[in-house]
């Protein structure tokens, strides 16, 4: 067994993961990292609903760079940790024991899917998002001789997987457990926007209703339809469950390290484990909401950037004041030439969780005058407490511009602004780019918020 | 003399007086507010420049919306304040004696000519950029006539008018005072990426030089050539005189107000005069710069229109704490299909003032992976104090997003967020929309400026 010795052993090599090692060598230039990963290839998790359609068509265009981390004289080694000796600070794979001073998780997380269905995962024809190239060629090599295509799951990447499917000539149908689809990101009346692109894309959707059964009906191990609870069959060549992800903890299971909600592995704010040597970053760490201050589930590439930067700062004592506690769940996705992005909580979310809150909506159009050409409509809907009116939640849908407009809000939640605040804030505006300086989205929907707050 | 009577008087239509009004009727609904304007159509200030290409094409297509004042029972009346009786609380037109109890300056401003070169205004192919649709309409006819054009001035009205001619096969030399374009928004090496672009779409470029004398060869009142100080004379069938604008304060001049920095009306920070029943808005007002503290030549509509909001809530009595403390100075605009934008101050003007700064800057992609069709380089600058690393400016040359991007970097300034701040803060990112989570060109230039603070 080959020994090597490291400062500071980085396991996975996702966003959490790169980050974390970039971030550690820019903190700790004389420490050693060494950053562990399963792949040669990775792919760049957000992007590989691109894959199956013609935006990049390819996963070998969906193979993320190492970035600097070799030329800033970061380390790296293709294996899999299988097991760790906590008291002499060793990692073991199968042909390596890596001395380690610091540790970081950063196994991030795989594919969520029902009990009831992992056994006819065996089938021809079924698929999950896997980030895993190999899997991912498979199934990108399957679907291209296929039409009929069933998306089980509505979120993020399944509505992408959908539409990308769609705009090669599939036939889709999606299938979610709830009424509308993205639920969790965005409000009713901004996922029916969403839902109308689908449709108008030939997009067949059937909510309120879950997968039951996935059929074999020749018994030849290949997949024809789906049973739905409601007892709908839909025919199909191929089923791709999009049902979310759960943490990536085999290896932290097996050593012992205490999980917390929703099975990631659990972690103060600096994203140390108890033992502080042991930090947890990404997908695979337990996370809570920021606003609701509950258990979240919500995986994000650039929450675990933000995670990577902090643990990877925080390795050898806490350098920085961690500027955020919990994730503020901020999304972007674009849906035809419509993008919809959402921060913080929506509205029914605050409801739910018991909030007195008030709302303000504005529309508008995203240049000015409306028209300089390729204007498109702009939408704001903002969440604020009654009482101070800070800023809890924003939804935006317009042209795309509105995947940056989404982090104005994130950071006005983040720092905790009320719309008292926002109402005067300064902006730049400009035709080609902006909406009109007299109704910039944002601020007038704080207006109407405010408005309410006082009425 | 028909009398007339209202509550509220705004003198003045554009930005700063439509937001004032529409302000004061959301804050005071029982309140009768009156608009007086020069003109039934009024221009989109911003997008004058685009009526001169194919981008709009014509003036008619730049009229800008009431918006929802008429809905909001705000009432207009065209015609122009000539006389103010303090006392009694009257405004004068030439035939109507308007009753107010609050009164809001929101007369704009007017091109500012040097001295030097106002008798040549008569010419025929001499124009400024005024903000007036008779005057355009007349600049657009004469325009579209010829092929020689000189634009003297190279802010963002002078680079946007000579990149919209180009695009229409006019021959365009532009002239400046300084060394690169676009000075006060960029530093050099940004302002020379800008600098490229023009000259690739084939415009000529004259820096560090000035316009000494419009001539008139043939002494038809028809403008032949330019002579510049340098001694070069560029010959031209018309000139466009882009060399700024000053405050239009001949009413407040005459009725005694008391005038600030650069001849703005002076104003409180609650946009009152030393009389508070009289207030100022807009272009026609002081400021100062947010940062430096300095008195401030900037206008912009964005600011304008906070500005409004602040006077039409603080009518009768300051209701909500402003937000800000001066001019911001957010810019952005498009040069081909390059956005460049700045926020706060420059590197050059931060030395300039004496100011101890680093500076962090990052060059990515504004999709990710880079594969992403329609992918752009993306670069951001930062500048932060060295003491405390609190954020003071930042400068953003990348794809349409930057437009809205700056706006975040607007708001850490506002908020005095430091770059230990921004270290960790969350983002969305999303492969069609925006960079890579790992690479997010803000946080990564502040953790650059970061660095220098440390090294």
């Amino acid at each position: 067994m080959e020994k090597i010795s490291c400062d500071v052993l980085v396991i996975g090599g996702g966003p959490a993961g790169g980050v974390s090692a970039v971030t550690a060598k820019m903190n700790y230039p004389e420490k050693e990292i060494l950053v562990i990963r399963e792949f040669e290839k990775q792919l760049v998790p957000c992007a590989i609903p691109y894959i199956f359609g013609e935006t990049l068509g390819s996963s070998e265009k969906d193979v993320g760079s190492c970035g600097a981390a070799k030329e800033m004289g970061i380390s790296t080694l293709l294996g899999q940790v299988k097991d760790i000796d906590f008291t002499g600070k060793i990692a073991f794979t199968n042909n390596e024991a890596i001395h380690f001073d610091k540790l970081i998780f950063a196994t991030g997380s795989k594919p969520f899917v029902h009990e009831s269905l992992r056994h006819s995962l065996v089938l021809d024809g079924v698929f999950t998002v896997a980030k895993n190239k190999e899997l991912i060629d498979k199934a990108k090599d399957y679907i291209d001789t296929k039409t009929d295509i069933v998306v089980v799951g509505t979120g993020f990447i399944g509505v992408e997987m959908a539409m990308e499917l769609a705009s090669v000539g599939k036939k889709v149908t999606m299938i979610s457990g709830s009424t509308h689809i993205l639920k969790g990101a965005f409000d009713a009346e901004i996922a029916v926007q969403a839902e109308n692109i689908l449709l108008n894309a030939g997009i067949n959707f059937i909510g309120n209703d879950r997968v039951y059964e996935i059929i074999d009906k020749n018994g030849d191990n290949i997949v024809n339809a789906v049973k739905l609870k409601s007892g709908k069959i839909v025919d199909t060549d191929v089923v791709i469950l999009a049902t979310g992800y759960k943490p990536n903890t085999e290896l932290a299971q097996k050593v012992g390290l205490h999980l917390g909600d929703y099975g990631g592995i659990w972690v103060d704010e600096y994203m140390r484990t108890a033992n502080h040597d042991i930090f947890a970053v990404g997908d695979c760490s337990s996370r809570r909401a920021f606003i609701t201050k509950t258990a979240s589930k919500v995986m994000l590439a650039s929450t675990s950037s933000a995670e990577g930067r902090v643990a990877g700062s925080a390795l050898y004592g806490i350098q920085y004041i961690k500027g955020f506690s919990g994730t503020i769940s901020i999304f972007s996705t674009m849906v035809g030439n419509i993008a919809f992005s959402s921060a913080g909580v929506t509205e029914d979310e605050a409801i739910e969780s018991g909030m007195d809150v008030v709302v303000g909506t504005f529309s508008g159009v995203n240049r000015h005058p409306a028209t300089i050409p390729g204007a498109q409509k702009q939408y704001v809907k903002l969440i604020a407490t009654r009482h101070g009116g800070q800023i809890i939640g924003g939804q935006i849908v317009g042209g795309n511009e509105t995947g940056e407009m989404i982090n104005i809000v994130g950071l006005m939640i983040e720092m905790g602004l009320s719309v008292y605040k926002v109402m005067s804030m300064q902006v730049a505006t400009q035709p080609m780019l902006t909406a009109a300086p007299t109704n910039y989205p944002i601020v007038m929907a704080a207006i109407m918020a405010m408005k309410k707050i006082e009425a």
